[in-house]
């Protein structure tokens, strides 16, 4: 596998393009628009809240009920989330004018949205958007970049990545782009991704892939247990790479599997460490459980601790908040049999053996804890399953950005 | 029902008394001792986290195997959690030397401990504690006060209440304290409860009443949805009101039951709105559900999420964030269905309406939001079931309370 510069216009047949249409923000761009020269099959996972946002739901439609898609138009600012038949119909209009500039069917078109809540969408706004968006699609990198820029709400970096493959003795290239865990106005709480490919992949087996492995990526992502309206991601293969169709599971079904999971564990830790307000990425492992489903359950209960977050913001090395976490997340283990390490670049220590501490050097801990990259390590010795969880510490930032909207 | 001044000692035949053992703090008082005159059936609830305390332990054994409890002996400081074997110990000893000084069997004497994690307490300090205490056991007012400060940890307010009833022509009084939601050092996470009454009831009425109670009451708190290693409520009977025995259901364990629903409710606002670093105590109340359990899910999920919790501390009307909550509870409704009110002393505001927004005076909605007890109601228009949960604004003291332990 290559790592390669580029995000959703590195596969062949991609074009992406961007535009200020002023729908919340002034003076940034706020549309983002990618097309695929040649009709794609698209997988995609939405969010589970039982409130879904107009475009969640004009989506599940077309990725569940139609054989192809082909464009994607994303705003930032309003969510169109608790809009009611109004929104809804927003995202047809949406869909409607993208289908008639660039000449594809309508339910070809997949939206998504991302900022506040209950609010209505300029539909005006949105379409002139649309329109000013289609005469500059480009398949150059530095287009697929403004698009990875326009999706952003106060996310402080934009977040793309691409990688390279040889499948059936082709290049397959998968690039993906994504936004999350930044607000400015209240409600923006969305995770949206965006994963393009030229591989040549059924529909069943690309919706197979991307749903697998949200598990061990997207869904492993914490900033703050509060889960979107909006949470989005999108998989288009336009199948222009030219190797040979993947219809079953087998070894060029893993070979893809493996690029697209770099992908997605890349772009979920960009959101983890761009988190509302945080100053690191949090990165917690439980290793040695005996079955997969406990040590997910363990390492975003971890994840998700507030107390631990703050510990993690005060470079502290306050392993029974940690070992407390796990004792309330609802999985069984034996607290006495715990070994616990913290872990970054500047080294690796172990602070409690069997449910004890080691008596291990606090300032060594901090030392390791002072990083923007830390990882908890919890070995719980009941069997080999493993799971990796990501979020961020919880900061006076946090605070701010979220109550402080009216200063 | 009557309220009337006092806490753990306002029952007949209970005595109370604090001392400064110095186990962690300095210049403060840090043990407490309850001490029935007359043998007590005793109840217990404990924290259902898989790390459990070594207090916890011993409680547990003196509550669900022994008849009766005489005792009850608190420290604050070190929560003898994570001890081992050694810890465990420690609570025996400390058992022993209370039976000793009181004259009363090792096994009717409760423990309780509170603050960091994974610490062994001094031992000689606790029984010379328990040494010191003993002659001054009272039971005046004053004494149970003095107990209620005795067991804070950065509590900012001690948390006591009295009520009294009249069952069977006799007035039986029953009386509490609880600590909870403070922290100095790290890992203080831990809410203690103790309830005394001079009610006559039988131990299996009064665990009942205590299992039956806490749902509604101390387990709808959440500050920041870690759950302690600690936790523990003890409720002490020792039959000298002279009512006829309560030995099952009926007009008399009614009566019982609303004294101590209003003892277990009054002092779970107390911890909610003393929570760490809140200005204000949030209360959701969920009605119109179909089923109590749905309404608990969904005043719990309202109660925890971080972006509502910031959006009360910015006295922000950020509904989005109440119906995203309710929405990822994994309580299922119909959100087009959902009427959502603000209430507080400054007045009641309806802010949506069937799921969307009525177009409500931000202005107005502010005012209601900026008092020190808010409420949020959310009427789901599915039967008549209702929960009401509460906890506290998350505020920039929260962060600097759990993170800066090392400043």
């Amino acid at each position: 596998m290559k790592i390669i510069e580029g995000g959703v216009t590195a596969a062949k047949g991609f074009q992406a393009a961007a535009t200020a249409a002023e729908i919340k923000y002034k003076g940034r761009t706020d549309m983002a628009m990618i097309y695929s020269e040649v009709p794609c099959v698209a997988a995609g996972t939405f969010t589970t809240n039982v409130v879904k946002a107009a475009p969640v739901k004009w989506d599940q439609n077309v990725v569940y009920n139609r054989s192809h898609a082909q464009a994607v138009v994303c705003n930032s600012g309003i969510a169109n989330a608790c809009t009611g038949a109004e929104g809804y119909g927003y995202c047809k209009e949406t869909a409607d004018m993208t289908a008639e500039v660039l000449g594809i069917p309508s339910d070809s078109v997949l939206v998504a949205s991302t900022g506040v809540i209950g609010m209505q969408i300029p539909i005006d706004r949105i379409t002139n958007g649309v329109k000013a968006m289609a005469p500059k699609l480009s398949d150059t990198i530095e287009a697929g970049t403004e698009a990875a820029k326009a999706i952003m709400t106060t996310d402080t970096v934009k977040k793309e990545v691409a990688v390279q493959v040889e499948i059936g003795g082709k290049t397959v290239t998968i690039g993906g782009m994504c936004k999350g865990s930044g607000m400015i106005h209240p409600n923006m709480c969305t995770m949206l991704g965006f994963v393009t490919t030229d591989a040549c992949i059924s529909k069943e087996m690309l919706q197979a892939a991307l749903s697998e492995n949200v598990k061990d990526t997207y869904n492993m992502v914490s900033v703050d247990g509060d889960t979107s309206t909006n949470d989005t991601v999108l998989l288009l293969a336009n199948g222009l790479a030219g190797n040979p169709e993947i219809t079953e599971k087998g070894a060029d079904f893993d070979t893809f599997l493996e690029a697209l999971n770099y992908i997605n564990t890349c772009l979920s830790k960009k959101i983890a460490g761009d988190g509302e307000g945080a100053t690191a990425l949090f990165e917690v492992k439980i290793i040695g459980a005996e079955t997969k489903e406990q040590a997910v359950t363990l390492s975003k209960s971890v994840v998700t601790s507030s107390l631990t977050k703050a510990a993690i913001y005060g470079h502290d090395a306050n392993w029974g908040r940690i070992l407390c976490a796990m004792g309330y997340s609802g999985a069984q283990f034996d607290p006495e049999k715990v070994d616990l390490y913290f872990e970054s670049r500047a080294g690796k220590i172990k602070i409690i053996e069997n449910g004890v501490s080691t008596g291990y050097s606090e300032e060594e801990a901090t030392k390791i804890l002072s990083e923007d990259e830390v990882t908890a390590i919890a070995d719980i010795k009941m069997g080999t399953a493993t799971a990796t969880a990501w979020g961020c510490d919880l900061t006076y930032d946090y605070i701010k950005i979220n109550a402080d909207y009216r200063s």
